[in-house]
């Protein structure tokens, strides 16, 4: 009997953007360990498993990685199938391909299944085009929280031509704004913020970049919370684009 | 009787890349129009559906945008549950945000069901973690394919820190290396070519910055393609991370 190990994105939290993939690896587990923004409703995938918080935020404040690791080590190497759900998408801010690298660098099979991840699902929940032809250029994905505490190169990330998403951001909203602002982002910006993105309990607030600190602290943003930062995030963008195909359905 | 459009992602190949969603979304429907790049296999969830093939590329060249609008819009209207199946995320760079608000400026119901991703899901298979710790703070996403022709802020994109991901860049090759270099990025940068990401026929190419463009076609590399720049596409990155986990592991 060989173990294996499953790193499975969970999605943003609407427990239908998980993939048949991860419900497939949650049929074969026999250890299912869950971080905190896993929504427990997914739980009804694995009733046989046997489920173990490894949350680094909640009631048991801390499991270390470390920990983490060697129980999915341990448990792999007695012939049992781990699956490790996390929330979004594992390879996104997530650390799923540096665990996948070290338990196959310990003869353990491991195997990543992406999710949605809640930055791309936060803005369509709020009828956001992240990428909308003629004004945004892409989508650049970052994290406010570092290891290091290192700052990000705001000046490039404002002139990029891309919507900004911001992940993990509550803690650092002056910094964001100031930083943009300083790199030569226009103060009107347009800001989407939201919390619990997909999930009922989804709150969203628009600011522009001047007033995004002011606006966050008054709506009582919390995490888990992504910001949207560009002009597709300002509803009236959208309402134009929507003209441009009007005028060509009605050209052909 | 009420029609609905459903405004779908495949995800990017491997039909188990599909979300719970989907699948509901598919069972539900009357009439199912497909792009060029969903997985025919993706189709065993909607037996009883109309299946429309409205690609814009392949044997018949293309369907305009404005037919399949309408084509959307009369099935909704005669009370039809309609699918349109993008590849990937119709959200990223698919469109799908501004077709669902033009549906419902015209009282369609309509709703957008988030896919991964092909760029995610690429690099996932090739074993790259886009947002490595202490490497890269991010990831952008950008298509080198624009209807205006734009050029793409290379310089600000080559700085942002962030690893950068480029959907259909196969036919600007030229542009995207000469960009970059021009923009301040070393020229030993590694880079990972993604053919037909998430499905058995994926092909993958690994060159640097400097060579992109030879190696690429001596690969002979073709659409759909991906293309990750930076630091983290090179191996030996993932691998030293790896020694992280290990003595932190150890340390416990």
């Amino acid at each position: 009997m060989k173990g294996k190990v499953w790193l499975v994105g969970a999605g943003p939290g609407d427990p239908e953007l998980l993939t048949l993939k991860a419900v497939r690896a949650l049929h074969e587990a026999d250890e299912v360990l869950i971080d905190d923004l896993v929504n427990p409703a997914i739980l009804q995938h694995c009733p046989h498993a046997r489920v173990t918080a490894v949350g680094k935020r909640g009631g048991c404040r801390s499991t270390p990685q470390a920990f983490i690791q060697r129980l999915m080590l341990r448990h792999a190497r007695q012939g049992r199938c781990v699956v490790r759900l996390k929330g979004g998408d594992p390879c996104i801010f997530g650390r799923g391909g540096e665990e996948a690298l070290w338990l196959q660098a310990r003869g353990v099979e491991a195997e990543l299944v992406n999710g949605i991840t809640a930055g791309l699902a936060g803005a369509t929940q709020c009828g956001i085009s992240l990428t909308l032809r003629g004004v945004s250029r892409g989508v650049t994905l970052v994290t406010a929280h570092t290891q290091d505490d290192s700052p990000l190169n705001w000046q490039a990330l404002a002139q990029g031509g891309t919507t900004l998403v911001v992940y993990m951001g509550v803690a650092k909203l002056e910094e964001i704004q100031q930083g943009l602002l300083d790199g030569g982002m226009a103060p009107d910006t347009p800001v989407a913020m939201i919390e619990n993105a997909s999930l009922a309990q989804q709150r969203e607030c628009r600011s522009q970049l001047r007033h995004l600190q002011r606006d966050a602290t008054e709506f009582g943003l919390r995490s888990p919370a992504i910001m949207v930062i560009g002009a597709v995030a300002d509803p009236a963008i959208m309402a134009s684009e929507t003209q441009v195909l009007t005028a060509s359905a009605r050209r052909a």
